[in-house]
């Protein structure tokens, strides 16, 4: 490294805006300068384990002269206008997804975005995943031929409380996003959307026009399929598999195993720990990466991470899902 | 065994027809007692291997005084005609799926068939394998709790000829129809059927409405989800897989192994010989199995044997699938 | 096939002459001629099932005149008068294992065999099950490069009956003997045996100097080690698995499984049903095509059928496993 | 934690030198007070990423008043001199393996270590593997019965420089030491040991009595027996499995995955890439936690952290079996 650190701002100290500062401290390539959340107490938790200078403001943190790029990690409705004031400010962003849960602040805020000089990236950290990586990246070397079917099965291990359901903007805007987006990773021609939803478990979603369960199906232009299936809960553990089929063969990424451990007996043989991690264990190595990733974007170097565009286009998958599972039809999208 | 042996009749000498003749010649309480074949050849040669009397006409076996039962393994459109014929003759049917392509027959059919005081029986096969049953068995006996999802991959080695295809009714039709039944063997609920296809690799079979590539997902009353998920083609061979997910667990059926070895080198390890077999090996047990049920269905016992209305019903979803995958919307069924 | 069926000679109707007697009926190549036994009882229930004449008397089924080759499956202790008689009598002789449980009387009888113009083959049936001969066949076309090391598990699911015990000649004898048929089989230049053996579990064995749990170690003259671990009993089922590892990677042979069905719940994932046949069906198909190489032997065709020699050393191996385990001391073997 | 952190002198840069520093820098309980290496390079590299004083003299470094504890990882001869000097100052010493090469050295050093108010303890960092520790305690909790048999595989990627191996003590004090003291952490009543050694790949180890290639059989006074087989170099990569077996059942540790993909073609499914870290990856969590349960020793807190004792007793054994692969007996040991 001959450059300096990134300065980070960071807004936001959640459970993953924790994760954000941790990584940031932990790349040699960034530090931590400033940490906003009107929950003062958050930032200063963040600021005496990670370093940099806390605050209530978002905007002073912006306008503090000492930050070089903006983490957005706070609540989704906070997203469009911090990201409005960070490009005017000239600062690179990084935001956590989604942008918003309604497609027309989005829309209104992309011509802004558009002609900014610095860029904006989404945290679809999936995308950096080492293993769903490695296979779109050999997918993309033509290892299994044209790629024809991608099946993507996502299970959170409990359904969030009902407070957060509500808010959420519905199964397929909060949680299915990430899955829209890894489609897009693997095949960019995505023209039409078909989704089911049901409560399988859950009654209480019902009222929100929510679903505890869902399979999505989206077409793509050149013939692929691809399949979401999606549980608000999962007995066995986080459920996080991607099996992409093609011409050639076949590429699978497994559950990540909490153990090397099996155990044989009369009644069972070769058991394996259950799947224990959720989201911010699984994914740990992707969230450092997609920072460092984001570094570079933010030095203006080549960079692979998702933009605005890609925020864009999973929300408009999200909402053709929400209204093909309400209606029964397939909804067709141009990104 | 105290019972004399079934005496059947066997119509129908291609591929599957010499796989029931040698599960009836295998089984001591069957015996092959007539084969009819207007390709006389194809008689001959299979009662010569596996004994009876051989014709060109399936009415001289029908109407012999000789059989018990009769085993319809015939082409298709044949199908309604032979059952007509074997019921009004007072005989047991086991037939080959599906009934017909043409629901309107199979419902025009469908009194004689319930007045009737002899079963019909249909051949779904894959509800006698030994895994499949296993899992079913163990959902119904609650071990994973409800079931809520059921993901079934289906694909085939290699696309059947264009001329097989033509005539097949198309993939829902002619493949997918295994599957539907496998749908209805867990959820005998399913009230909506949403199919998206596509063609992939195989730009023929556009021209017969038909599809290379399909998913298809059915939505029960009780809030469950099936996705099926089809391809005419499998460069890692006959791919078929189930997976039952309940709100306590999961059960998983794996693809079966040509072999035990694997083999580890510096380039990968653990990797193991392809999946090679087709049906007729894949499931040799299953025909085997699904003959033994047929019998005590012919016997008047107690049998788990699927019937002419799960024949129906699997059509009428195969139909709604193929409406759906056209039109683009979900199609709701009554069975 | 445009020879006569080999007209086979079955001497022992116990669990393992009933296996060979259905491979008789069931090969094309071959039928059943005479079947004797002293216990006349199982010879007649052998013919009933498979056709053929019963005798008490192995001496008639020999002089019959009506048989072109042998199979011995009694006792242990008669194999060596009856290969005597079958070699006078110019028959083939396909004998179980091992040959005696004394080297001198196998000595003894060595020169007649190898002067016989007749074939002797072991019934080292192993070498012909399909996934430890493919991995042999692997090896030796070095596709891991040299040989260095062998492991062989192999535990019985349950100890035998103690009757059997006292005169199995000892687990080495008695039950390693396969095992070290395998290593020779991979490994055709042992030099060198050093055995251990414990009282586990059952120290009813130490009465007759016997153990019930063993690892024997074989160093090779070309720098290879074999290693070879036995259980009298397995709570997991039969447990039989090679490990072959070399300069360039490693071939496996995983127990086989009775299911393709795995459990995953909250508190284990993957479990799979306990490995449950013992060696009958374990090696239903080895024992098949044990008859089939046997049968070519006996034609005079080329044939990889185990030979006297291969029953002879494989004693001699035992012999010095059993005196390494109990003197201590490594034993070297001139085979 | 409301004790002040230890202060650690750190003796040795090399190479698990480094590994050790990086542990105590990442251990809020500990802190890098002093580094000794006559390589002074060594020792400032070090002290520029993890703090503390760089000296030449470890002298110096016991002397200074500043270190807690001593931590070892000097080469093997200095082990003895640098143990007494730290017990004589009073500080606790965790030493890297083995404590010498010579029993002798290590028998004239215990009255001292014994008589001594501060702990000595060994750094056998593999029992703190998660995975064999996890095994272990599940045996110790009866899960699998009594246990009877242990299988410890054990092969390094590549063999280690010609000049280490003349300096190294051969491969059973330099390799298979690891794996006797996980022989002893499950089964501490071993009484003798069996080795055979063979040079399969490596001839110009055969100067040295070496050998390149190894299995090792210890006997246990309770009749289980420990199977070691250990290779200096291994194509898959780094080859570290346990099984341990038991009267009720089977634990495996399994190697550690590189990836959670696999890849299937017609040519070979589920391939997985190999495996390929070394010790320093593979063990880096147990470095860790070693670390963590010294300090509960250093602090006088209870402990597991394997003694001098632990390391005498590993030495005997691999006395043991070089004699026993030299002179072809079994070795009876008193530990």
């Amino acid at each position: 490294m001959t450059q300096n650190p990134i300065r980070f701002g960071l807004i936001g100290t959640g459970r993953i805006g924790q994760v954000h500062a941790a990584s940031i401290a932990a790349d040699p390539e960034a530090t931590l300068s400033w940490v906003a959340d009107p929950f003062i107490e958050g930032a200063r938790g963040v600021v005496e384990r990670f370093g940099g200078t806390a605050t209530e403001s978002p905007e002073q943190l912006i306008a503090s002269g000492e930050v070089d790029a903006v983490l957005i990690a706070s609540p989704t409705p906070t997203h469009v206008d911090l990201i409005e004031a960070s490009v005017n400010a000239g600062l690179p962003v990084l935001c956590e997804k989604p942008i918003d849960l309604d497609i027309a602040r989005v829309d209104a805020l992309r011509p802004l975005v558009q002609s900014a000089g610095v860029p904006v990236a989404l945290g679809f950290n999936r995308r950096f995943d080492r293993d769903f990586k490695a296979v779109r990246d050999r997918v993309a070397a033509g290892e299994i031929g044209e790629l024809e079917q991608l099946i993507i099965i996502s299970r959170d291990p409990a359904a969030p409380p009902a407070d957060y359901v509500r808010v959420s903007g519905g199964i397929f805007r909060d949680m299915t996003i990430h899955d829209f987006d890894m489609a897009r990773y693997f095949f960019p021609d995505i023209v039409s959307v078909s989704a089911t939803g049901t409560r399988a478990f859950d009654p209480g979603v019902r009222e929100h026009g929510d679903f505890d369960t869902a399979v999505t199906t989206l077409r793509t232009a050149s013939g692929g399929i691809v399949t979401i299936v999606n549980s608000r809960h999962s007995a066995i553990g986080y459920d996080q598999r991607i099996e992409a089929f093609g011409a050639k063969g076949m590429l699978q990424v497994a559950n990540a195993p909490t153990s090397l451990v099996s155990a044989s007996t009369a009644d069972a043989v070769e058991a394996k720990p259950a799947f224990g991690a959720f989201f911010l264990e699984r994914y740990a190595q992707a969230y450092a990466s997609e920072l460092a990733e984001f570094i570079k974007l933010a030095r203006g170097e080549a960079s692979t991470s998702p933009t605005f565009e890609d925020g864009r286009a999973a929300l408009i998958l999200a909402d053709a899902a929400q209204r093909s599972a309400t209606e029964g039809v397939a909804v067709d999208v141009a990104l």
